[in-house]
Formats: structure tokens, C-alpha cells, sequence
């Protein structure tokens, strides 16, 4: 008998026996509004830390811990308020078995069904005509989370083991900058996360609507600002205007020279550190299932730099781009307001990829940023500077895990998945690398429509549940080779 | 005897007399918080009307009258929230007298002790030391309209009549855009202003500290928005960096072409319409008393565009400016937010000065940023427009109402007063100029320093007193001629 006959067929049937009980563990998660950038909710991350507690337990789990990561810093309403817990658990431990770490967060994004939700946010709407599940959290982040418990009980059910030896690690601080995190992961990966062979991290979505994906690299981000004051007050327009030179116009004289209307980055030398796409790496880009229109659809803008899928998916995975986001310290209300601004800063990033060295583009960044301002002769005062950076990621989508993940999910939807890069980071992905050397994997189960962040979030009940055979078929190819 | 020995000389004596009686005066009008901007202070705004309405009756004015104007129009927060009344009122009505018709207001900016003040905002804080006044409202604009009711008592403790026919219209919405003013005065022009020769507006300020003005120009604004914008949302710059037209970027690429570094404004047509400076008018700058150093003084800023007097001058009275005072819809607040803004809306204005011609600025301006918006090639929107304007003014200062003050001023001070224009402007001397058909001075009270909307406003009380002579001396020698 073939190794998916005798495993995963039998896998797959208890998960869809499931299904009710699965969707009803999904429910109690959504039910707990544990948004972690609401202060006052905190007490509700908390509940959903020990609503995994519990149901770990009930599961067999061994070695659950509710790590303690202390006071959260400022800014914060509440000096004294506590971060949730990462909960930490094991299911196995033996020695001849590989070991597979699996993250999650089980904290969610605000909601209120006044920002226009169908539904209430924080009750599981089961769509049973569309067979849809509705609910903060469904796709981002408690219906992963769920489907690796999932994945437990359905082997607790046959009577099995697993086939290899899982840790999880399950943050509640994601939506709010993981803070917490790098830290225990960096503390743990000699301890806890010892025996750890790879990575399996499911916060991420589809590409588009119909095709599995698999996920292999990230783009960086490096954000600047650029501050330019003089050592005045605000200043009247009557007054002053045409006498005084305004930082304002500086700023916007400098930011118009960092990037023109068709996205070309104007700062020298970056473009020249980019790796150059092979040919074998370009005709990746032919069979990704991904359209002009599902851009369209997704942005809502018609404004697209490109007319076809291949330039679209270059400049969103492996070309940088540069955005320019706001201005903080000038008029941004409604109406006329004739104040000139004493000191503006202005904001922008710059999305990185292979093989741009950051320290390099910093240097490149801030030296053309100083020689432009010079230019205009001011008498303003100039600074710019890095505010914040998280590199680019990308691993070798030919890996064993990889290899193992896309095996199980051609078995579960008959279908080769795409390899898919991002244009955003997901910083704990490279934590992860880095702090247990071992290599990362990207194992999406939403779709690209999901609405993660949005009104009306979801998660196609077949998405949920395949998703749940695709995270348990994973496991079985990985533990195998 | 000699017109000054006969008149001016008991009056002055009579006013230095009165001195404690007239602070007091200020100090019980400096007492009443009628801030004009905050709602909840509005009974005590109308407290202010009802404190002049007594005062004028007293000093024995007829006819006074406080004007309802109705309900505020919104944004307010509470809808029923009436206009505080427009003071009127007439002292003496002989037909053979000219009529002169005083404007003040009796409003005031917000103030709290706990923004910095070294004394209770609202407790007027005579230093008799350095002998000022300290207290919000003291120069802007309750000194000057108790300078009018001053000049009253003083000819009443003479036991003289008024020079001339005294008409007082007192607003209590000034600092809050003057709400029902235009709308007041054009219905009363051939009502209660029916017999009105001149109009004196005591509510601005000397150039500097030590010399007295008379102001006879205004700089009018032209405040347009840039709205750029794409038919989505805001979107992630991770996933759309390099993929959509950004309208931040577009902005900032045709607002970095609206004005250059050096104050030049670029948009063309607009210099070609300013009116040439004669050499006759050019002189007129030479003597006026004010340095390089005064404006690094008043703005705390080092970044002048000029290193002369009579640059720094042309170009705050009699040439054009344009500000960019911020954007409204982009990120604006501390930190790095990733977010590329859907819709962004560009601030700016144009200073308005002879002969430029309102519409066809309007027309310049708007065409020119479409087609620099054109010249970008965005697929993204541009709406530009103008959101509010107001006229310059400028009028003869060698006219009657000049000619008396500046004697009047000269007489008080024994120097003769620089004429100064400013480059702000003041709406409501083209309104009674426009209505009233008659010419319209701007007679000033205060020091340039006295600090009228910040912390600390204060009025010397030499000015005070000086300020009173110079309103009663005014009044003689315009009646006079």
C-alpha cells in the first residue's frame, strides 16, 4: 500500500469526520476578542493564552508554558500592564523522530461591527450556503493556530502518533509589533527550542483565490525620515511668508528627488545592488496564478504601474520600491490653515531585496538625501536617518521541508502550489533563522481575499479543513524523508 | 491758543488722570474668559457683551443695541449654540458732526495658565515695575476697545462733547473666523451706519517696539488643495510598494513645483501681474523702524530669505508668497507606519498683493497644476482647488482719516508714525470699506511684541495711556477738518 493510502488517506477522512468539532474549536477562539493593540482587551489575550492552555492540555500536549515576557514598554496608557504570554507547548519527544516548530499568534486585529461588518466580529458566522467562515481572527491568525490542534485530535482519534515530534510556539503580541518575541526565541533556542529541525509558520495568505501557495521570500524594509526644521515656531503665512524659508518646502523640494510617478527610485546606486533575475528564475513567474484583474480587485486601484502579471509580481517580490507615507508636523487637518510649519518630518521607506547590503543603502540613502538638500542652498537644518529596518528573506524553495509541503498539498488539492515570494516582512520568520539556524517555511492556509486586516475577515471553510489536511499531510512527507 | 493747547492738552491730562480707573476698566474686561473658540465658554463671551452693554450705558451712549445673529453654523458640537451678539452703540448724533464708526472686538484666543502663562490668563497683571499689563486680551483686542469707552469718560469728566459722532460696532466671534460679521454690516449699512464718514480699526500692531505705525495695506489669500488620489484604499506598502501609482508621490512631485528654496514662486503669470514699485514708494521703506534683526527676534528663526529691511518689507507688504502648509490623509503621527495613502490632499497659499487679479490667479494656479500633474503621467486623480479667499487692500494714507491720525499720533509720541502695510490680512476692513463705501484706517494700540496669541499677551501701559490719547486726539483732529 502507497505511504498516502496508508497515512494520509486515513488522515484525511478523520479530518473531515471533524469538521464540526473543528469549526466549534475555531468559534470559541473567535469568540475571545484578544486584540492585543487595545489596552483595555488585554485581560482578553490573557483568556485566549489560557483557552490554548486548556485545550492543549485536553490534547495531550506536554510542557506547556505560559511564558512570562514581563511588562510592556512604553508608550503605553498602563505603565504597569503585563504582555500576553507565548505559549509554548510539545506534543512527542522522541529522539529518532525529527522535530517541526510551528508558529502562530493568537492575537487579532481590532474590531467593531461599526466599522461596517456584516456579522459580529467576535461570533463565528458559519455562511452554510457559501461555506464561509466569518470572524476576527478566522484566517489571521486563530484558524492556523486551531488547525494545528486540529491536526493532534485527528491523530488522537486514529490511535497515532505523530509522525515526528512537534513544538509550538504561539505569541500574543503579533498585530503589535511582536514585542517579546525576538527575545524569548533567542533565549529558548538552546533551551526549549533545542532539538528544533525546521520551522513551519502559517500567517500568511494566498496569492490569489484558487491556487495553494507556498511561500519562500520576503522583502525587506528600510524606513527613514528626514527632519528639517529651523529653530523657530510655527509661523504665521502673512506674516512670514516669501520672508522666511519653510522647512515644508524644502521637504517636499527633497522628497520630490527620491522617487518620480512611475516608481523609479531616484537615489543612485540602489538599483545597481539588485540580483539580477536569471532566466530560469524569470520563467517562475509564467505559471503563477495571478492576473492584471486580481490586482485591480485587491487594491480597489486602477492606478497600476504594469499590464502584465510577470512585471506586477517582479516589483511586488524581488525589485525594491521606494513609498513616500506622510509628513509629520504640518497641517494634515481639514480646511485652511495658514500656518508654516517650524519643523516637518517627512517619512518614507524603501522595500529591500537581494543583494542589497543595508548598511550600504543607508549610507547611499542619507549622503543623496544631504547632498540634495544642499543643493537647494537653505538655510534650514537638515537630518535624515533610519528609523527602522527588517531585512529581506529568502530561502531555497527546493529544501526538504519545502519539498515535503508541497507534496502534501498537491495530495490535498490536486494541484502544484505556486512558489510565491511577498512584498512585506514577517520579521519573525527571520528570528527564526537566525536564532535556531535551522530554515523557515511559509504554509499559508487562507486565500489572498480573506481580509486579513479588514472588515468582514474570513475563511473558506474548505481552506480551513484542507488547510488542516495540508498542515497534517506536511508532517507526515517532512517526517518521512 | 493753539488747536493742541485747547483740546489735546486737557484731554491727554485728563486721560493720565483717569489712568487707574481705565486699568481697572481693562482689568474687569480681562477678567471675563469670552474665549470665541470654545463652546463651553460661550455664556461667558456673552457675559463680555453684557459687561460692554453696561459700560456704554454708564458713559451714557444711546441707543445700544446687542445684535442676535442666530444660531452658529456647524462644525459645532452643540447645534442649538447661539452667536454671541454684536455690540452697537452711538455716542452723539449731531448732524453737523462727522461720524465715525469704531470696530473692535471682545472675543480672545484660548488661554491656560498651565500652557506657560507666568500669571492667570484671565487676571489682568499690572507689573509696575516694568509698567505692563499682562493678561489675554489685553492687546487683542480689549485694550483698543477700551480705549474708545476711555476717550469717552475722559471728555465726559471734561464735561466736553465728542469731536465728532461716535458709532462703536464691537464683534464677539473675531478670533473664530467672524462669524455673522459681513452678513451684520451689510444689512446695517444704510440702518445704523447710515451717516458713517470713516472707520478706525484699532486691532493690529506696531511694526516693532518702539515707534508707532499706521497701517494702510493688506496682503490678501488665495488658499488652494491638491487632491490626488486612486479609486482603492489605503493600501500596504509591502504589498503594493512598486506596483501602484502612489498619489503621495504624485503630490509631492507637483508640489515640488509650485515654489523653489528661495521663495520664488513658480508658477507662471503670477509675478508678471504684481504692480511696480515706484522710486518714490521704494524710499518710503528707508525710514521705516525695523531691522534684520527684529524679525530673527519675532520668528526665533535665522532662515530669512533677505538680509536687508527693505527686501524683508517688499516682500511681506507688497509682493506675492506661497506656503505649503502640510497634507491632509497621509501618515502624520510619530513612528513608521508602512501605509500608502489612498487619497491625499496637498495645502497651499498664495499671498495676494496689487494688481493681481483673484480669478486669474485661480485660473493660473489650477491650470498649471494640472498640467504639471499631466507632465507625471499618474494614472492617479487630480482635483485642484481654490477653498477660500480673501482680497488684498490697500487705500491712501494721505487721506483725511490718515492725515489726522498721523498728526494725532505724532502729537502723543512726538514722532511721526511710519505707514506700514502687513502681510497678513484682516477681512473685515474690506468688508466695511466694501459696505460702508467709506475709506477705512488701521490704527493700532499695541507693541509688535505683545505676544497676541501666545502666552504672556501683554500691553505696555504707555501704550495703553499713549494708545487712549492717540484714539481721543484722532477723534479732534478729524472732527476738525
Amino acid at each position: 500500500m502507497s505511504f498516502e493510502k496508508l497515512y494520509l488517506e486515513p488522515l484525511f477522512a478523520k479530518i473531515e469526520e471533524l469538521k464540526p468539532q473543528f469549526i466549534n474549536r475555531l468559534a470559541r477562539a473567535v469568540a475571545i476578542p484578544s486584540v492585543s493593540s487595545d489596552e483595555s482587551l488585554r485581560p482578553r489575550v490573557v483568556d485566549m493564552a489560557k483557552f490554548l492552555y486548556s485545550e492543549l492540555t485536553t490534547l495531550g500536549f506536554k510542557d506547556i508554558q505560559l511564558k512570562d515576557l514581563g511588562n510592556q514598554p512604553s508608550p503605553v496608557a498602563d505603565e504597569n500592564i503585563s504582555l500576553p504570554p507565548i505559549v509554548l507547548a510539545r506534543f512527542g519527544g522522541d529522539p529518532a523522530k525529527k522535530t517541526v516548530l510551528v508558529y502562530g499568534h493568537y492575537d487579532v486585529q481590532p474590531a467593531l461591527k461599526e466599522d461596517g461588518w456584516s456579522t459580529e466580529p467576535f461570533k463565528l458566522h458559519h455562511d452554510e450556503a457559501a461555506e464561509i467562515l466569518y470572524g476576527r481572527g478566522t484566517t489571521d491568525d486563530k484558524g492556523p493556530v486551531m488547525g494545528w490542534l486540529n491536526v493532534v485530535e485527528a491523530h488522537n482519534a486514529l490511535g497515532w502518533e505523530l509522525p515526528i515530534n512537534l513544538v509550538c510556539c504561539f505569541e500574543g503580541m503579533e498585530e503589535s509589533g511582536s514585542l517579546g518575541l525576538d527575545r524569548l526565541v533567542a533565549k529558548e533556542a538552546q533551551r526549549y527550542f533545542k532539538s528544533v529541525d525546521t520551522v513551519c509558520i502559517s500567517d500568511n495568505y494566498w496569492l490569489g483565490t484558487t491556487k495553494p501557495v507556498l511561500t519562500y521570500g520576503l522583502r525587506g524594509c528600510n524606513y527613514y525620515q528626514i527632519v528639517i526644521s529651523h529653530s523657530g515656531a510655527d509661523l504665521h503665512s502673512g506674516i512670514y511668508g516669501g520672508v522666511i524659508a519653510e522647512p515644508m518646502v524644502d521637504l517636499v523640494q527633497v522628497m520630490s528627488k527620491l522617487v518620480d510617478s512611475k516608481g523609479n527610485i531616484l537615489i543612485p546606486g540602489v538599483n545597481e545592488m539588485v540580483a539580477p533575475v536569471t532566466e530560469k528564475k524569470d520563467a517562475l513567474y509564467d505559471n503563477i496564478d495571478f492576473t492584471v484583474d486580481d490586482l485591480h480587485a485587491a487594491s480597489g486601484s486602477n492606478a497600476s504601474f504594469h499590464d502584465n502579471k510577470k512585471d506586477i509580481l517582479k516589483h511586488r517580490w524581488r525589485l525594491p520600491s521606494l513609498s513616500i507615507h506622510g509628513v509629520q508636523g504640518a497641517f494634515y487637518g481639514p480646511g485652511a490653515k495658514t500656518v508654516i510649519p517650524a519643523k516637518v518630518i517627512g517619512k518614507f521607506s524603501i522595500r529591500t531585496v537581494p543583494d542589497i547590503d543595508s548598511a550600504k543603502l543607508d549610507k547611499l540613502v542619507i549622503e543623496y538625501v544631504q547632498k540634495v538638500f544642499a543643493e537647494l542652498g537653505s538655510k534650514n537644518q537638515l537630518n535624515a536617518e533610519l528609523i527602522h529596518d527588517g531585512a529581506y528573506w529568502v530561502t531555497d524553495p527546493f529544501n526538504e521541508s519545502f519539498t515535503a509541503a508541497s507534496k502534501a498539498t498537491e495530495h490535498v488539492w490536486n494541484v502544484k502550489p505556486d512558489f510565491t515570494r511577498e512584498g512585506g516582512s514577517i520579521p519573525i520568520t527571520l528570528t527564526f533563522e537566525k536564532e535556531l539556524k535551522t530554515q523557515v517555511l511559509l504554509l499559508p492556509m487562507g486565500r489572498g481575499d480573506d481580509g486579513a486586516h479588514s472588515i468582514n475577515e474570513k475563511l473558506n471553510v474548505s481552506n480551513y479543513i484542507n488547510g488542516c489536511k495540508t498542515l497534517g499531510g506536511y508532517l507526515h512527507y517532512y517526517g518521512k524523508q
